[in-house]
């Protein structure tokens, strides 16, 4: 049943995955959107949100879904973002607000805002939520439900059209924070994407050890291994997107992590055991604010 | 109700923190031990103990909880072990397996051997099982459930008393792998060692940059940073007392990760989006491993 006066009368969200999906579930469960039309470039995803119902319109073709729409969301790679933009853009109705929920916004900002018209409202954000998973099966309604979403608007970015976006994403259950797009780059680095990097890099080190079989580690996993396997199975192509397109933030806080790690190195290497305790303790304190911001599971 | 023709008549438990109470839970629950003997060198703990009721007997000294003992399993941080094992071996009855839980077993097996008579059946073991928290309430009788315990007999071992330490594993829900203390400690180090160690590392970088503030880090954790906080926050006496003494695999182990990271630092600086690519897809064969042997939950 639809509700009367939706936030946004008309939602475009582009790219059906995880992310996508979630969206269109949850805006037609909170009822912050009227119509919701979607696209997805690849064939049998688009078949797949037909029979999941959980779109208005489905289309075949990215220009068709964001007629008239007065919000579109781009749910696609990062590295693909650009070239989605571009063909849609004549296409956008005026006053509409384009966005985004890509891990990275300083690229995504240069590259996008200069393909728009300017009676258009480009607004960068990015909901800090998702699984292990993929694919349009892989969204649920409630995944933003209690978790961050940044906007990262742009110098012209129009007042009340950044106060409207931030409306739909607390409507989906978010919180919402403001920052520019390059302290977004830097707090992903360390929050989001130095911890997957050496997730990914710990797991190639592990199946490529010869002294210790596949099996072995496959079974001992549950000694901590495990957790790291669970976020190096993330989907490939938008982390090589992330990485590719937030490369000065994320060498930046590589260097800091292996400087640290070295001095890690050393202190087992000397047997410092009053350094590595002092290390392990005030890594609890930040567990506990996780743990009392209720930001602690899925 | 006590089973009838226990597999152990007599077991002793010596530190009743997550693991020593999780095996005096699991061995009542599952009737493996007929009578359950602990004790903690920390008074507030045993009295924890008693109240939990999870022991038929808690002593205040070790000596009197191991008193005709038929499997006594020191559950104490590895750092302390040989000083228990020695307070304890002149008590041990004769044909005793004295056993153990801890998470490196070359230098145990070393230290702990030369300490006791000929006539007690020294056999370390490692149940690879845990979660972060810590103390008697943490424990709890399903932990060792479809989780592998490593046995590492010595050279001299009784092939007897090995088979009913495995059959006392496999009693509390265990499977059970046999193999040298050398492998043993390279096999932990990888799925298990080096990762908290990267864990903690990373932790303890985020909470010193300092254009990052350690609430964001908080509200936006829940983009991977999240998982490795679970992991840091375990206790850091056990961790400290893990590292200096799996140093040499740790190292070892530690060397291949940074070389990978460097590569790794390459591709991202060089742009090299294939690398990256084949590298997140490898990972994720793996994981599938985990989840197909049922190794993915706690």
């Amino acid at each position: 049943m639809p509700h009367k006066n939706p936030l946004i009368p008309r939602l475009a969200v582009i790219g059906m995955g995880l992310i996508g999906s979630s969206i269109a579930r949850a805006a037609k469960l909170k009822g912050v959107a009227g119509n919701i039309s979607v696209h997805d470039a690849n064939a049998a995803v688009r078949a797949r949100v037909s029979e999941l119902n959980i779109a208005d319109e489905v289309h075949e073709r990215a220009v068709e879904a964001v007629q008239n729409a007065d919000l579109v969301i781009l749910c696609v790679p990062v590295g693909v973002m650009p070239s989605v933009a571009q063909s849609i853009a004549a296409s956008l109705k005026v006053g509409a607000i384009l966005s985004d929920v890509g891990s990275v916004k300083t690229t995504i900002q240069r590259d996008i805002a200069p393909l728009l018209r300017p009676d258009v409202h480009f607004i960068p954000a990015h909901p800090v939520a998702g699984t292990e998973y993929s694919g349009p099966d892989a969204g649920f309604a409630t995944l933003f439900e209690n978790r961050w979403c940044i906007i990262t608007p742009t110098d012209i970015s129009d007042v009340a059209a950044v106060s409207l976006l931030q409306k739909f994403w607390e409507g989906l259950g978010s919180l919402v924070e403001i920052m520019s797009a390059e302290h977004h780059d830097l707090v992903l680095a360390i929050t989001s994407h130095v911890p997957h990097l050496i997730a990914y890099n710990i797991v190639g080190t592990a199946a490529d050890l010869e002294a210790v079989t596949q099996s072995e580690v496959i079974k001992f996993s549950a000694g901590g291994f495990r957790d790291f396997t669970r976020i190096a199975s993330s989907d490939p192509t938008m982390w090589r997107d992330v990485f590719l397109n937030n490369k000065e933030a994320v060498l930046e806080v590589l260097g800091r992590f292996t400087e640290d790690l070295s001095a890690l190195q050393r202190m087992i290497r000397w047997g410092d055991g009053d350094g590595l305790f002092e290390l392990f303790t005030r890594t609890r304190e930040i567990r506990r604010g996780i743990v009392a911001l209720g930001q602690e599971k899925n």
